[in-house]
């Protein structure tokens, strides 16, 4: 089914080529549809906007009807709208054909068709997954004009490249409690993702309740956990925006939480105290003892039926094998059953565990190291390691979907994340048929440093760029244009109570304490251009060791991934420089930035000495003074037409590979534009007079 | 009760005169405490902070534990907390005496003592009223400082000025939902208000559930309003916090909404719809039918089971009389009754209604209206009009509350609603008796203009300068002092959830829609410096006639009503002027402010091009760049030490009342203070040369 899709979008996108998505920058949709054909001419959107339905009807429907209602009124601000119709003089005329699943399935038809005229419009779809995404589109496409609010004329036919589009939440680590997950429900149903991927189990926490073997909740999360009761609920409130809910149980490794109640089902003597540090741990289930094996078939047998969902994630990641090193009896076993590795060790517990997944109707998921040579082929591959593993799996026949490129906690930008593709590197050169095994992808969000108070800033709005990158044709990748949506959909996303900006300024204030007007702005100065340090550094450059009960609410918490101000200043550095230092307008907006960042330690240094928090920023606020100084001096010497000396350049470039180290894991993101700056100040015919 | 804990906290403030309130700002107490002695050193407060409980014991007391930690949690950002303790061991040992009464009751002991040391802390009260007060004064004292968070040493006996000290919501005009009142509820709590007042209906709606007279909702409200079930979770909420709920219908005017279901008890001939316009109308209810008696006989007495409080507001404002002059019925049983004048007809109405209310065994509240020679004195005068009328009250033996001065609606400042004191003027005089009989006040938000969305930006901050001039000792009145304070508690009132200062960038957004970020740039920086007009010039100034049904997504609804910015570059002004126009720091402060104001346009113009909520500020706009320009010429006047030609002046002049005059309904706030910069330039005296 979504082959044909494929190829019924393809011809159309030929007959409507040159105003394809990707020559369509102004219209905000994000994720870009499968192909669009502009007219000319908007629909106005007022009090008298109604919706009818038509064809299949459910309660689905109903409540869609009512958010997309509540979303419009956000956006607009209109108070009141005529509403439900029955009828077809209804302004937007939605028709279902036929009810989707029972319990949503992967690959169910997901598309629609939205054709907007002057007069109204019509939305129409198989089942009411596509109603879903049609909405959201239609509500992308009303926005302010110079004649009140109104959605441009146009029709789109759309459906998504890839049927996995997911993001993983892992609430073990940290637990993330049930609205939090609400609210980036509502945030993925907006960018059409369509797999919530709970990591509900890791070595610092156990998060639902089981009734079977209760003291995994009662000793295992520290009153941390769902209830069945709020799970099923939530599960309802996914499946009404067209999500599936994944549930994952990290073993035999990751999994300290479940031996806290039940010491009986791991590889080492007990007890287990909760985990408080991040990593690597020994900790292990033993693979060779049938309880544990028993333990598991109760337990799974118990979660298949909580979580309605065909697939069953049993985790399968970072066994270091020391606890089985270190027990006899598991050497024994080894050694009689011919078990040459750990590695093999682990292939036989995950063939024992798959097996119990299967018995209680499921398929199971494990990250790549469950795949083994002859596992077999009804699992599912989830890449953590690369494009390669996913690949040479598919090239075998299995199932994947990729992670690797999708950390959100890595601290990556928006563009490098969107320029992952599933189907890149290795997996370019799969056959068609091999092709088709690679469902999509979901993006990561691990919680060693995110809490429900950051988390929404950790997860959007890079996340939309990685659901556009699943959904989109492969073709739409044009950075400039991802951004220039992504400002515009971060905006909106507020709009559902996502908190990714409004944390912000609460956790500055509190890191800022009662400072001074101007030490706040020093300190919002400041915080704008830092990021967290990249990649898994941020333990190496700590000044103490984190724990799971490290609070949050230091500088590093509080910055934003990736910093919008140092993007822009780097836009207006490379548009500066484009135009050989010409561009008067671009110089100013210059020096307006490096004037306030080499004023700025002033203030914030008085901050520094009153707030313990605000004190872990004094050295990269020195540096982003002295940054801001040096751009100064190099626009300064561009202006003069006079080129930076020896002697200057090397004291600059100093300064500015001083700035570039991070300081108790902060990054000062606007160096490198600065030092871009220097090198044009440092080459007379570059940038001299006109 | 309060005489005699006035007089304690006189002597206590004589004994520690020189520590007293007013000389200790740099503590953030809002509202300031009865007394205070500060000490060195100061209490940590980490994870191992714990509370216990001695003495009376209630849910109440621990639903406060509850929110305090959570608040805490807010405050600091630290994970866990030790919690509560049942031993002597807590940091923070929390006595009650006794119980409050079942139903809080005007002019309970709401004292409390609370000692700080550096090893812990004894918090006292003679029942939970003081102690929740104690804990919101224990949070304010919570703060960042060099070395982790701490509470300061401190020593503190405090209870109320006035027992009276309310807040009143127009959920008539614009239903606001119970889940906005709740948020309000916290923030009435941290500022140490008690008397929730809610104007119930009006001539736009009628919000209540009446199971007698179930037309009043399904006809008056348009599905806006409160199941009994919501007011009495909203009432024990209002509990929890030791905060009364005060119920007003207003009657015999502003009460079309009584109407709609109910034409029979009103003075014209019906049918009523509900009115959209504002003002005053003519519907009246009929105040010479016995009918028109019976119903509010049942009517008041279902409403009076339903909210528990003693006092029962029965409005009684703004009757124009027009349907009484029409209806000849009327005008028969005036002669008839030798009622000479509509307000004697008013009069003998009012004391009709308030025999219903004494009989449902409550205590009639009125607006000044109801107060006519010989009316009883167990009635409770509500002054809209001012001080002179509730003296004059207080003067014949009547109680009253003052809320002119008060209106967070009419856009004052709040250093000019914490001037108004309800003891000023006429009440100054009144003897001791008197005044006594004067209980309080409160700050009202009548709700033309307001909706859920802005609600919490028109009473936060600004309600919390008046809860301390209704708290505080009379004395504590520094304009600086509270502001300083203002801004940290405002900070504080946004963790309860008060959307106060989130609200705005979600409404500029809409205005902007897809904006560029220097459009958007742009927009912020207008609407930072500019107001809506004041008082009751809305109407006038506004570009077309604004019902119950005008969308609030403009401008003017999403700007604040007292700019921080337009404040700070005032006070900026000011210092810049004292110093003889010689502070540098000023100077280059006041060139940025102005600097960006003179080059705004050129990116707002282009911005309200592309949308018709922008374009609304587009003469604004232009008025803020001309400002901006005139203000940096007078600063470079004053540099150069070249007075301003008397050409120049003139024409700065010309500019700056242009400026000055509101633009659809706003105004540009720094006008003012560029008029004195320009004044200062135009004087080489003042500013010359050093």
């Amino acid at each position: 089914m979504r082959f044909a899709a494929i190829l019924f979008s393809l011809s159309f996108l030929m007959l409507s080529s040159h105003t394809g998505a990707q020559s369509a920058p102004s219209l905000n949709l994000m994720p870009q549809p499968a192909s669009l054909a502009p007219g000319s001419g908007a629909l106005r959107i007022d009090a008298n906007f109604s919706v009818a339905f038509t064809g299949h009807s459910e309660p689905r429907l109903r409540h869609a009807a009512d958010r997309f209602f509540a979303q419009l009124q956000q956006q607009t601000g209109l108070s009141r709208f005529a509403g439900k119709k029955d009828n077809s003089s209804a302004t937007l005329i939605i028709h279902t054909d036929h009810a989707s699943k029972d319990v949503q399935e992967l690959g169910e038809d997901e598309s629609y068709t939205l054709e907007v005229t002057s007069t109204g419009a019509k939305l129409n779809a198989a089942n009411p997954l596509g109603v879903l995404h049609g909405l959201q589109t239609f509500l992308q496409l009303v926005e302010v004009t110079a004649d009140g609010f109104a959605a441009p004329v146009v029709t789109v036919k759309d459906q998504p490249r890839f049927a996995w589009r997911g993001l993983l939440i892992d609430v073990g680590r940290h637990f993330i409690p049930a609205d939090v997950l609400k609210r980036n429900l509502d945030g993925m149903e907006a960018v059409k993702m369509n797999v919530l991927h709970l990591h509900l189990s890791d070595n610092q926490g156990f998060r639902v309740e089981s009734r079977k073997f209760p003291k995994l909740q009662e000793q295992g999360s520290e009153g941390f956990f769902y209830t069945q009761e709020e799970l099923r609920d939530l599960i309802g409130y996914a499946r009404d925006r067209g999500i599936r809910i994944l549930p994952e149980f990290d073993m035999p490794g990751h999994s300290t939480s479940f031996f806290v109640g039940y010491p009986e089902i791991a590889s080492g003597p007990g007890p287990y105290p909760l985990d408080r540090k991040w990593g690597v741990l020994d900790p292990a289930m033993n693979p060779t003892e049938e309880k544990t094996y028993k333990f598991l078939d109760d337990f799974i047998g118990e979660m298949a039926k909580l979580f309605p969902d065909q697939y069953f994630h049993i985790g399968g990641d970072e066994v270091n094998g020391k606890e089985w090193d270190a027990n006899p009896k598991i050497q024994e076993y080894k050694k009689a059953h011919n078990l040459k590795s750990n590695e093999e060790l682990q292939a036989y517990f995950s063939q024992r565990v798959q097996k119990i997944v299967t018995k209680h109707g499921k398929t199971a998921v494990g990250w790549d190291e469950i795949f083994v040579p002859g596992v077999p082929k009804d699992i599912m591959i989830h890449s953590w390691r690369g494009p390669q593993s996913l690949a040479a799996a598919a090239q075998l026949g299995y199932h994947g979907i990729l992670s690797n490129g999708y950390y959100l906690d890595l601290g990556w930008t928006a563009a490098r994340h969107y320029a992952v593709d599933p189907m890149s590197g290795a997996a370019a050169t799969l056959t068609d048929e091999q092709k088709k095994l690679i469902f999509g992808g979901e993006s990561a969000m691990w919680s060693e440093y995110v809490g429900p108070e950051n988390i929404d800033s950790r997860i959007w709005p890079r996340n939309a760029a990685i659901a556009e990158r699943l959904w989109s044709p492969q073709s739409v990748r044009d950075t400039g244009s991802m951004y220039a949506r992504l400002d515009v959909e971060s905006a909106r996303l507020e709009w559902l109570g996502l908190t990714h900006r409004a944390y912000y300024r609460k956790m500055l204030q509190r890191i800022a304490g009662p400072a001074t007007p101007e030490e706040f702005a020093a300190l919002k100065t400041l915080a704008d251009v830092a990021e967290p340090v990249k990649e898994y550094t941020r333990e190496e450059t700590a000044p103490f060791e984190a724990t799971s009960l490290t609070p949050m609410n230091r500088i590093v918490d509080a910055v934003s991934l990736e910093s919008d101000t140092a993007r822009h200043f780097s836009e207006l550095v490379d548009k500066f420089l484009a135009g050989s230092c010409h561009d008067a307008a671009a110089a100013a907006g210059l020096r307006s930035y490096l004037t306030r960042w080499s004023r700025n330690d002033v203030a914030f240094a008085s901050l520094a000495q009153k707030s313990s928090l605000a004190k872990e920023g004094a050295a990269t606020s020195r540096d982003l003074s002295a940054v801001g100084a040096a751009g100064l001096a190099a626009i300064d010497a561009i202006a003069a037409a006079k080129p930076l000396s020896p002697d200057q350049q090397s004291q600059m470039n100093a300064v500015l590979t001083e700035a570039a180290k991070p300081k108790v894991q902060l990054l000062l993101v606007p160096v490198a534009s600065v030092q871009k700056l220097v090198g044009a100040a440092s080459q007379a015919e570059l940038c001299g007079p006109k």
